[in-house]
């Protein structure tokens, strides 16, 4: 039998559920991997132990008495730090001047506890989920990032300490993490996840995420954001699209990986075409840069002058930086992004799913960066749904990743496509430390 | 039997239906009046008499075929010119380097054309559609503004020259003008009615709008811009606000006309009740400004690098100013802006209109001002629907109005009571010239 801390979402939501597993003993052996790793992976910043315990005594006597909160009844909760918690406070990895003690949960934690998942604490952020670095280890590496902004939610995933964890992906801060620490990343549709009670770095490209350890886990947790279960559409012989501009823009390795990913798809039955990204794809990095400068700096603006020298480098140079964007550059930044969004839409409905690397290589050495996001940013300024499914081993057993893309609003596509290239793909390498 | 051309829409399209008008001699009638008064009040750019002619045969012949192309069937119109039709220049009251020929209709034009509509041809707008005022002269005395930036569209429908006109209002554009000229001016929700193939000022900001002899004529013809027929809610003993401070910023004499009014629908078995705007009105029309300011910047910022020069003094001052309008600036500014529109939401959802001046004072004398958009801007800031109804004369026999407001929506509430209103009015001064 799997280890109480191993189990998925929907293996441990069904095991309770059936009165198999006591949500108390899940808790607990995830308090206790987390003694055990988290002093060499930092993946936490503040473990609500009392407050899980608590949580979980009474969803087992709410289980014990046949009453279920919702399919995620019992269920242990990682919450990246900068979505608020009730009674829990908001550091969103800044110095004291940002932080706070929300009274009420965030929309996406509310919905997440009201369908019964058990919030353990909050996980490390870079700074305002941005790109200073949180002090988090790749649980495959330690001397490796784990890549960012949502490190301590993807490592917590990956390290077998929680089976669910929230993020939130403004340029790359969901899919890439999970493709470097070897889990399931999601983000849906700009939008459809309320952001509200979230830190916002710009509210225009926030989109909420979930790390998760397989695709039906992804699923299951969706469908309580979302409103209403969520019932992917069944993939056979999927038609996927392939275009050479994001695997040249890839090391020869993680091309070389994702090409054979393709072949094994088409294998299985897929078929994998060639094709071309709209011309304002060439021009889509840079738009949604001006973006999210300009509405950081909106956002930042009266606590920036105050605190500017508590703010880390890179956040600090977004700002700085952003305050200097005039408002035509911005709508016209603005209207670029949301032109590529249009024109990338016949691509994305013609197809089952985009083919992608997750990142031009697996996670880099050192923590001093959180990578490169390159792959994951149109996709986020075009906020259209991805995911990112872990895919292989390096040889020197660093995780590989593939990431699918679909059009606006098409997660139930994205997900029947994604399951049955996570069922091609094998199960992922079991999480390592 | 009323003359053809002081015929409303409504009458109009029904005496053609019923085979007792001919839309030619229609169309004749409103040429003949063009040529009798339009020397004396420029209200067109651009007369496009063959072009009508021609239309108004097709619709004659289609007439005793029994084939009616919709609601409009033969109703003349006359188009705002910063609205694309088919054929004809677009000047946008511009120098000759602003100057389109378009190949294809805006939408809102090919909605009435649809439903029948014959256009008469385009009618002067400000440069723009800001400032600079038009040539044209207000029909019940031509030493006083018609208002802008809709003149002509106003003065047209005014003078009997055409039942019908279509103009857009950024601030103040349509109900003003209409205030002014003593016609009923409707705006509806932002985004409702198609703004595709105008000429824009500031895309958040602008709506198209329409020109009419009454609430009726509306009615119809909003019913084809919106793409299905409109039922205006019934309005019985109507529940009306007033607020203070928007009789306050009037001159004492509309202050007192304002309040008869509200005497007389409270007589008629109105409730009417005084009320407190939200706190956020106190700051929309300075945020509404710098949203226009730098939108209209954003649109002009190619165009205005080559020909500063050629921009009149009210516009080329917009777009400098907009030009070093911050994105952090704008942005705080349009979320002003869109907190007063969730702000305001529940007074208006609470009452059956929220009744206003149109404008502070009558048209001001002279030709170098196009008056004080100050009563209309809130509406347009915040994208609600919004009408303005001749409600008698001053002693100088200049026109008076009141403007009614609705929540985002609701045109089919707010027309009702509009109605309703316009009955207890009564018929609205007779066209002047």
């Amino acid at each position: 039998m799997t280890a109480p801390a191993a189990l998925g979402v929907r293996d441990a939501a069904a095991q309770i559920r059936r009165g198999t597993l006591d949500p108390v003993e899940l808790v607990e052996a995830c308090l206790e991997r987390i003694r055990a790793l988290d002093g060499r992976l930092a993946a936490w910043v503040h473990v609500d132990a009392e407050g899980a315990r608590a949580a979980a005594r009474e969803r087992a006597t709410e289980a014990r008495g046949g009453r279920f909160r919702g399919p995620l009844h019992g269920v242990p909760l990682g919450v990246k730090d900068i979505f608020d918690v009730a009674g829990l406070p908001t550091t969103a990895g800044a110095a004291a001047f940002a932080h706070t003690r929300p009274a009420a949960d965030a929309a996406s934690i509310a919905l997440l506890r009201g369908a019964g998942a058990v919030v353990l604490g909050k996980t490390h952020t870079t700074q305002f989920a941005y790109r200073d670095p949180a002090p988090t280890r790749n649980p495959w590496n330690t001397a490796h990032t784990p890549g960012g902004s949502s490190s301590g939610s993807a490592v917590a995933v990956a390290a077998g300490m929680v089976p669910l964890a929230l993020g939130s992906q403004t340029v790359g801060s969901v899919l890439r993490p999970a493709a470097y620490c070897g889990v399931v990343g999601y983000k849906a549709t700009h939008g459809l996840v309320p952001a509200a009670g979230v830190v916002p770095l710009a509210w225009s490209l926030d989109h909420v995420g979930l790390f998760a350890r397989s695709v039906a886990d992804v699923v299951q947790a969706l469908g309580v954001l979302l409103g209403h279960p969520l019932e992917p559409v069944e993939a056979r012989a999927p038609r996927l699209a392939l275009a050479p501009e994001l695997l040249e823009r890839a090391t020869p390795e993680v091309a070389a990986h994702v090409r054979a990913c393709a072949e094994a798809f088409a294998r299985a039955g897929a078929r994998v075409e060639q094709v071309r990204l709209p011309a304002s794809f060439a021009g889509v990095h840079a738009a949604g840069q001006v973006v999210l400068e300009a509405e950081a700096a909106a956002y930042h603006a009266p606590a920036f002058a105050r605190h500017a020298a508590d703010y880390g480098p890179e956040v600090r140079k977004l700002v700085e930086t952003g305050l200097t964007v005039s408002a035509a550059a911005y709508i016209h930044a603005n209207r670029a992004r949301l032109a590529f969004r249009e024109e990338v839409m016949p691509l994305l409905v013609a197809h089952d799913a985009l083919l992608s690397p997750s990142a031009p290589a697996p996670a880099p050495a050192g923590l001093a960066s959180t990578g490169d996001a390159w792959h994951c940013a149109p996709w986020s300024f075009a906020g259209v749904p991805a995911i990112s499914l872990p895919s292989g081993l390096t040889t020197s057993r660093l995780p590989l990743a593939v990431q699918l893309v679909q059009a606006a609003g098409a997660s139930a596509r994205l997900l029947g496509v994604a399951g049955w290239c996570e069922g091609v793909l094998g199960p992922g390498a079991t999480p390592v430390p």
